[in-house]
């Protein structure tokens, strides 16, 4: 098929090629923002007078059907046209003719995909935002109600100290906190306007780009034509946003997978957010939270695809640039939906506290309060911490619980020991008070 | 909806997550191996009497069916039914019957999908190997056809000795058929079965894995049921021979990109495989092979994504496995894609031997066979090395090439050049003979 | 040999556990902050009465004694006591005794490293953005003192439209500048102190984590103990930056490697920023700008690294983050070590003009000029294009460039084409005088 | 300091650019391959007369006195002499004189440092697979041991059906079986000669390459030059079967964490190969099992590190491949002491035989065993499947396991279920009988 480009060309385009380089398979996401940026820049043109007023009604007209028949799902697409531009083009000249040819006048499609990238991203990062914000919504209830559901704190997944399952939820209303934060600084990148740079040279018409930014809405402008089409660096961060926050969700997913085992039993899924076995009728499985665990390697691979990608790409425009949009909108997606079904997983599912108390109290985790003890009437840390460790050794001997040593057993470890050693123990009281939680 | 492994739950699952965990949208890709190895199960279940000979052809004529109506578009996919398996036993049952419950006996959905996988990357290697071969008939045929091609080889960018350009096309023939040689040793892990595996346990029920390993045409199959379910070894390894032949095209695109520049103008991309711009009417771009270049940092993405999806997983089987599928579809895809798309653009394009030529007779490429004129008559390298420096800095501050000097200019630099170096350059016929070509 | 934390141990570690656990071959870099951390805290801890005074005094005596040691390369270290936390420890008990132990009290080393860390990343973000500020300074006056350089400006590689020099380093610069940001922002996440956490649990003991805070110089503390021992997101976000950085300066390094090309021939390095080959005399390589483009790979792969460390490790903190320092190490010195050799290499490379403006008067760059002039006559952009791009095929078969044209030819493709046309090219001052540059 | 490669230079290379360039503080461990290649290289210059028998005799001599030096630490390394190579032949020339200088013919640091990477690669090889059987037969020996000890198999984490721990530590074998195999293939990559290639084309002089690869114990050499000196294919293969081995190793690294927690307690680690904390006494920690999990994602990156390296890299050889070395080498260290470390952690750990088979007995994990007696009765397996999810449901209601059904209540749920349910149940001889394990 002969395309807009040919003008030199003389044989016309190998129809493996045509299949190869179309990208409408997935740019048509894009059509909205495309729209939106062609009809201000319509506008644009209209009012600095390289296209008289009515061209640029007509063209607008033609545009907001486009978008209703895209819509509507009436639009044709075929991979001939390559991308959502060139099919945009063409149907506005089925529609208003030759006119629709004005509308690429100071434009390329070089700005004119950085600038549909720029307004989506602007949008994702807003929308996720949204979504994050709902998760920490739900953790932070979660903290306020389980303030007294004292459970084993980890480190190297052995029982270490004491902690509450509040403790739990709000350490990862922190990370998202912070997500929160690194997404809006990744606004700042996204928030540029590229259009006006053209191809890479910007132009000689007398455009007016300080009104097209306005008119949609961007907070600055690129200053330099070349980087304007050059720069993918607001989709790269915004993908190393989204690795982020999956180790995040990964991390979350991991406590909660163990949790709700056999052997932790410290949560039991809802049956609404849980899957069973084909083969086990036993079976109920935390399918969901494995899924989010493993679609964090996949958010990772997208941010390397794209920084091999950028690697080494001459200035300006390079078409290897094309192979941005799947894994940016692969990640968009993923992240989307991980954040959308964990708000239910995590507000039905059933908190065995008992559990938790009773992991505690099987446990040597209040052995640290033995040393600070030691620590508070005197001894040198290093030195209580040796004695504690034989207490607990001597105790598994035993087959106690360091709670269980009267004062005698306890007096041969330290003759600091005194009977005020008997009431120290771990309670949610002790717990919530600890400094610096 | 109600699943088929709901017999314990009580409450439906949530639509949230009958989206986030459908797999359907993607695996409808194994339909055929999914048909393929229920057909050889039904089979075996019936020689070994676990089900009757006419249920066994009931199941079989029904998944014939089946077969027949996705591949006319007829068959009604939705996301709640989650993957290709259920799709595929629900239909069965519309169309038999109670019976159709019966395929599912000795299998799990476990040990099901990683049959599929391992039939699906069979068939794959064996035709990604076969488009290899395409590109590496091709590339033989144009290493042949410029064996008389003289032209600067590069190091560092830079000029450095005079070569042909059969030997550029020879060189990445041979990374071509390292890549065939190394898909070749994937196929060992791929020609594995899993079946009778089973969730991870085998089953009780008196199968014949022997039976339906012939009926599969697999050369082995697994010794242990909870690996048999558990690896992916072969998805990793088919996506990691993967990204190194796609180094190699990214390697050869990069060549060609350079070589089709204003500035080396050594080759010309035929019409039908260059593309235009939408702003600039003189431009003729590389499109196809910037996309090659650009799509290896997807299948690195792809590798680095299974490789962290797989990483620390417990045995046996978890659902983040579910994620393997994309990336080793998108790598396939790829590969398959970038193989079709040279073969036509390398034949077509048009070879510029003259200015090949006059690059090679415009630089100091033959500096070298100075050095080994001097080592010839006994001086040490090093020391020739030294002394054919300086003979370039020389001719650089004249103006002028090793061959335009003198015998006097030469001698200047040392007392070893005597008259039978003014034959000394480089030609077709040197270039074609130096040892070790 | 008998550890500090070997109280309820009955058995020696293993030799090889030793060696394969260690990490005092790296974590030293850390002795700094880690002495800082501990000066604090003893002072801290001397403030809330949990040690005196003197025994504070003594601590501080000892680890500045200690710091001068390992300045002058006195300090013995062994991988048998594991880390720096533990040798300083070791060797503080030497110096001072018993007392020594008391330094550990409501100290954990999760909490130590977690400081060490981010103290160390904090004084990275600002030696790292102040080499920024250096090369973006060089770019500045590049950009300068070459308004005047016209060269073609590239989109795949294929000359598109004349820009100048200058824009290509404003570009560059542009793009240091939005890292410059992004490591500011990254440094919000450096900058939270994490000492009080303990273990994971804070203490009973009555310690004043704002007085240490202020100590330290951190603008924010972590609020939640479990969090501020388990996040190792200012790591990632410092490596990631890094990442976005290498990117950068691969895509400048890629630009200058083509430019010193024979073919390009628009640069020459300094012989002090190039290197020679040790068999062709000739040669003169861009080795550091290879290298440059190369360490970004690296960079990527450490990044990969710590994201498949973090992913899926649930809470607190789990041994696994030993890992996440020699990435960090790296990247920071891979980084550093760019910055600082590009100022030198910038400045004294020779730019050769002529060569650059001979390449747009050979080209058909202007050809985006001939179809805006048609624009501005009334003509739609599309129809412009299409004629534009004729003309050049006939001038590519007539062997001739667009401004040789005569009106007669001109008007054969558009009768809008008059007078005017013939002064149409670009100089400097047109390129310059382009809108939106 | 003066280069051996600057005869055309006039300028010293900068202090900054010596440093930067500078690959001695890491290809110093390629000293022994590098001075084997050049004894091997010598002897056929000599055999091809291109030097004396006793010019090379004196090499080879010298060659010798530099290995003892370096091997018994008194070799003076500086980065001023970049490289190895530089370093050997320098001081070769200290020793021999002016006779050094003709080692060097024939050959460049291209081959050169490719030969050296070829023979280090081999030997690493050979090397890990040794390191592989070691671990290999500690696992086989393990699952001897165990064929009693039945436990729980798990999937998604949850207690799916009894296995024995045979059956795991076979799968962790079968894993390294596969390992090894698969390093076995990447020899082929790695068994091949470059050495005559020279910088990219050969040489003039009558070299026997032949005789090379004889004495070098190759099997096979490059047959085309610039593949020779451009290849890094066997690097990355080392890399990425390294990834997969990795991957495996974390896998058990997770299982072995997992069933050494308080919850599962199903192991313990000997003192030996765990650690302890600096601030809770009771603790054990597996360190071991984390540091290798944690070290899989180090080696994803040194493998993403070089594939993003070699993306879009020209022929010949650039200098950006210098940074494949660190990359590979670290792999090669990560791997040996991850698989060195884990024969005495396994052979040393404790086997909670009683926990695993009470784990068995207090979940349904014998659920299938029903639903298969159900099948062999005649009923659909999907039928058999709900129904025994029923009773599982049931059973959790009435806090019963499913052998304490009575008959009359198994009754309820089928007809089917007569007097020789009541046997059913696992134990090791059923366990061991499964079918397929």
């Amino acid at each position: 098929m002969k395309k807009l480009w040919a003008g030199r060309f003389e044989k016309e385009t190998d129809g493996l090629v045509e299949k190869f380089t179309a990208s409408i398979d997935f740019d048509r996401k894009l059509y909205e923002q495309d729209i939106l940026g062609s009809m201000a820049h319509a506008r644009m043109l209209a009012k600095t007078g390289i296209i008289s007023k009515q061209e640029a009604a007509e063209i607008i007209r033609g545009l907001l059907e486009i978008k209703l028949e895209i819509e509507r799902g009436q639009f044709p697409f075929t991979f001939e046209l390559e991308d959502i531009h060139m099919h945009i083009e063409k149907r506005l000249f089925e529609k208003i003719g030759p006119v629709a040819g004005k509308l690429h006048t100071a434009r390329s499609r070089n700005d004119q995909v950085a600038l549909d990238l720029h307004l989506y991203v602007k949008q994702k990062i807003s929308e996720v935002v949204g979504k994050i914000d709902k998760v920490m919504k739900v953790l932070w209830k979660l903290a306020e109600e389980n303030r007294d559901a004292v459970m084993p704190g980890y480190t190297h997944l052995q029982r270490a100290q004491p902690v509450t399952l509040a403790v739990h939820f709000d350490a990862y209303y922190q990370m998202l906190k912070r997500d929160k934060e690194r997404f809006y600084s990744a606004m700042k990148g996204a928030d540029m306007m590229p259009l006006g740079a053209c191809a890479l040279a910007g132009t000689t018409l007398p455009i007016d780009r300080e009104y097209t930014r306005e008119l949609l809405g961007f907070s600055k402008m690129y200053e330099n034509t070349m980087d304007a089409v050059s720069d993918r660096d607001f989709v790269i961060e915004f993908i190393s946003c989204s690795a982020i926050l999956m180790v995040h969700l990964s991390r979350m997913a991991e406590d909660l997978i163990l949790w709700s085992t056999s052997e932790f039993d410290f949560i039991e899924l809802d049956d609404g957010f849980a899957t069973g076995s084909s083969i086990m009728p036993q079976k109920k499985n935390p399918d969901v939270l494995e899924l989010i665990r493993g679609k964090a390697g996949r958010v990772f691979g997208n941010l390397m695809a794209v920084l091999a990608l950028m690697k080494g790409l001459p200035l300006s425009y390079n078409r290897d640039m094309q192979e941005d949009k799947e894994p940016l909108f692969d990640t968009v997606d993923t992240v989307i939906s991980c954040l959308e079904v964990l708000p239910g997983l995590l507000s039905t599912m059933k908190i065995k506290k008992e559990n938790m108390m009773k992991a505690v109290e099987d446990s040597f985790a209040d052995a640290t309060y033995y040393a600070e003890y030691l620590v508070k009437k005197g001894m040198p840390f290093r030195a209580a911490h040796e004695i504690v460790g034989k207490m607990v050794s001597y105790c598994i001997k035993k087959n106690k619980k360091l709670k269980d040593l009267s004062l005698v057993e306890l007096k041969n470890f330290s003759e600091l020991f005194s009977e005020d050693v008997l009431g120290l123990s771990y309670n949610p009281e002790n717990v919530k008070n600890i400094k610096a939680l």
